[in-house]
């Protein structure tokens, strides 16, 4: 079994994928890829405009400790994200501007955590972006055993050691590392796609006839009234 | 009965009065009306700064699909703000910048919705103010039937066709738009009062004896102590 | 017993040890004290940026009504923070920018409610800080009667009158009045301690070894791997 | 406009439509009638096994003041069910075992509530069945105004005094009151069908063949493998 | 300061007092103590039909972490009841059958829990009531320092050891020590008063009537329509 | 990729194994295989009393859609157990009696939904046992492809096809098929050392003593006192 366990080495997708994928933002990603990889809403920014993207980096932590962060810090490298998530939930401020000087000292792009951050206004002055589920001065101890780089699970999706991140104003996107290239294809014709839509659009056409979806209304029953119906 | 109609007529208020109601405010709206119509604070702008009134184009829509959103585009006019309700509630990030692109170019003022955005960032760009519930990747299908230009419910609420939607940084007020006229006048003559009261205050009086509240206070039973008492 | 009292002298702690609280920000007091007096995340700034430090001027209030905000009003002094606590939960927009056009003519550095407030875009454009659990348009009466500076609690925190309330991005946490000096002394220790890690963090030394935690790891039996083990 | 007003004759459905509805239970009557009508899984049972129907007098209250509910009682005569919505979210204990003791004395049939209630303990020995958003101690006053028998919201529905409310163990549904005839036909053919589908599903048949459904899992394109895809 | 103690003796209230308010009832006691002490709606019992007082043990734990518990166990004795808040938030089972056992043994009449327990199944079958925020197979560790019988907060309450813990169906209620004899006696006032109007509602008077509410009614404008009005 | 995918065949534990690990409840077996597998708080029974074990047929399905339900039953056999989770949250009412009493005819033992489930009441009567994040009336649609036995996620667990899922009044915890034998085991022991420890604290040994936890509180820093410290 695989409980308390740091792995050194993982796989990690090519940067020059994962850069172009930092480019076209999480919505169009998770469509991309099937509508899939998204970790739910309750993940926000603390910060308002960054987009990025990055290898996976995972955590897996008691709730209120943060001793397995520090851990991981030392297996990231340049352009990973850290990927942290608890055993169970907690609103803890488990992570501050210590531990992102520590991570931007590494070329760390960002932290992605299903718990608490603290420091947001130094982390918004250091440039250092993060996603979490709570704003909180609570600190932890650093006294519980957890792992590092292995699956974790946050909202309800399982971000896997080397998998890549996508984050932006929208929320948190996880691409299987696996399927980078895949991805990366279907999100440029998914944008060069809707890049067309947004022109036809601006010029006055409706989603109804671009998507032809009049018929669909038709068949589903939708009726058009004139005026208001009685009740 | 009815269920999936989509209504092509609605009847609106006179521009002057939205257009007066918008630069009012909200929270002064919701006073004037007797206190009613808030959507509720689980309603968020996206942006900051926001402050716009218009005419509710409303839909009724399936959680995770937004098929009824685009029949609901071609039913807007110039002036209109979008209402989107669910049958339940989700998440879903049901309304993105294309919806936005098409919304803008038939000169709609902004978007309401008891479920998820998404394109954040490029709403926030593009000067489209949105109130939602969530932020969401998340995706939608265009498959089932809903109506358009029906009563529907937001928070605790009903929004008729038809009637004004107010929306600032304080949240969305719905007044019906029969009662227009009225609350205008009750909201010009409470900003008013509010005018005055202000630079009373400013000056240093007390909202106690600017509103008469000592009596009150006593006749309630409030003591006045000058230290603590015992416990 | 101390039902419905409004009490009109309190201690307060020395200013000069409070403003200098004030620079320490939430996060730094609340471990130097022990980690203690976070009044917990939901009770969030309606603006980013600010970083205040004042005396606790308390109010019990009655959901959905501000009497007893008008009767603190008058017991409020120039370095004050008044902290609104409600005998059960509501959302209600208790407090707008009259009350904060008044607070700001005495002198009162910010408000912290653990319920909601409105005319947030003015309160902003005035600079008067504020926390809330909530934003609403939702308005109140003025007619129960409750208690001015009497020992509250907010989140899972007592607050009595004359405590010393820190806030910034991170939220809210508060000092017990005699125990100012000691939590200064502890916060500038803290502050200091944390610029020389910071150092040696970004010089890219790794908190495993700054804080001495590489032996703790194998105690607690966490094993490091090369790759990452079957499952 | 319609504020703080009671309302003294509503009308009601025919006695022998509600009182067949009642055995139908909730979640039948809510899919015989177009799948709509349920206030929300936030409303639940105090007691297990209850199943009733009947007309609904409806009052708007302010949270935490029960003042109107009392007026209510007067309004409510044999077969009625009081609807009880607040004007805005609170979960103070507003309705207890004296209340019910009054209603009872008129033939009422039970409590839905949109707040908390108290003396669960009581109300389930005295077999008054309630469905409430909680369970408070936590007492009211009765010092506001509000009204008894106008249009109120509950969870995303509209209810209107003399609407049929329906409620069993799985929440509750309101049926409007011009519909009663329909919705009880279709209800009972629902029954009908269900009763025969129930038969052939205990033989061993499959929903997927009852219902038809293999042809849309095609359609959907939904694969058969044998065994477990590689990921 | 006191953090980090465990306090051997501290003093309770009479053996009488406190088991005659255990027959009065949660909510009677919260309404005899001028509406206060209820420890709010999310700590709810695992049984149904217990009704309980005794007096308080307090636990100051950290989530996740049973350890004071434990030391607690030690503290209690015969007409006891276990109180324990936690330093932040979390759903672990804290508590489960052995706890129990070892509680039962020394007559300790129940547990009061802001967090998770175990073991429910077991727990109803010993009769050993517990109130508590959550269920949850979630388990501790045993690590880490806290406190027993000091002064802790669960939902908005202050509770100090010693204080007078009343449980049943709605919750629970903390009486101040040195209130015992207070409280009993204006709950059996109360008590006394209601089973009085009890028959008078009984008998079909009206709640208007008995409690003068009509004079109200007509002084806040409320309006008695004999149809309902137009819109 | 493996999206839209019935899996006819999966692996099974021996059901030797999973019937022991039926009777060992869901509380030992989280704490036995390293306090790992709960599915978390939310996940609640409707039933009391109830306590199984099975192997888990998964379904991923599309919130307020049961099409892949139906799929899936067809894919059960005599002592699974169904596990539905869903693509985003939702609350809607996915399964009641018809789709119980088809899985009753071919042996399965109950329902886990991270959703909602309607006639609760029919199915406590049929002695289905369920655990649900929700009751609900609110119907669904069988419009939308999603997959049977596919790896899926509930609160934050993986659930694989073939894997145990324990259940009883605590809630749900997921055991790795390939870790039933040592669950099992691990379960034994940890039951037979419960026993034997319930036997001591009945006797009115401590946990303190048992455990050998006085030393670690001293360690801490937990001091004790014989009366409360000022403050």
């Amino acid at each position: 079994m695989s409980k308390n366990v740091v792995v050194r080495n993982i796989k990690r997708a090519a940067s020059a994928e994962i850069d172009q994928l930092a480019r076209l933002g999480a919505a169009t990603i998770h469509e991309a890829i099937g509508r899939s990889g998204f970790l739910g809403p309750h993940i926000r920014p603390i910060q308002e405009g960054s987009r990025i993207a990055g290898s996976a980096v995972t955590v897996s932590s008691h709730p209120g400790d943060n001793l397995m962060i520090h851990a991981a810090v030392e297996m990231c490298q340049k352009g990973d994200i850290l990927v942290v998530a608890n055993t169970s939930a907690s609103s803890h401020g488990m992570f501050g501007d210590l531990l992102a000087t520590s991570l931007l000292s590494r070329g760390v792009r960002g932290l992605v955590i299903d718990a608490g951050v603290r420091d947001t206004a130094e982390l918004r002055q250091m440039s250092f972006p993060v996603w979490a589920a709570h704003v909180s001065c609570e600190g932890t101890v650093k006294a519980s055993p957890g792992s590092v780089n292995v699956p974790v699970v946050l909202g309800a999706q399982v971000v896997k050691p080397g998998d890549i991140i996508c984050a932006d104003d929208d929320g948190v996107v996880v691409v299987p590392r696996t399927e980078a290239a895949t991805a990366l294809a279907a999100a440029k014709t998914r944008e060069a796609k809707e890049e067309e839509t947004r022109a036809r659009l601006q010029a006055g056409e409706l989603g109804l006839d671009i998507y032809g979806l009049r018929q669909r209304l038709t068949d589903l029953g939708v009726r058009y009234l004139d005026s208001p119906p009685d009740r």
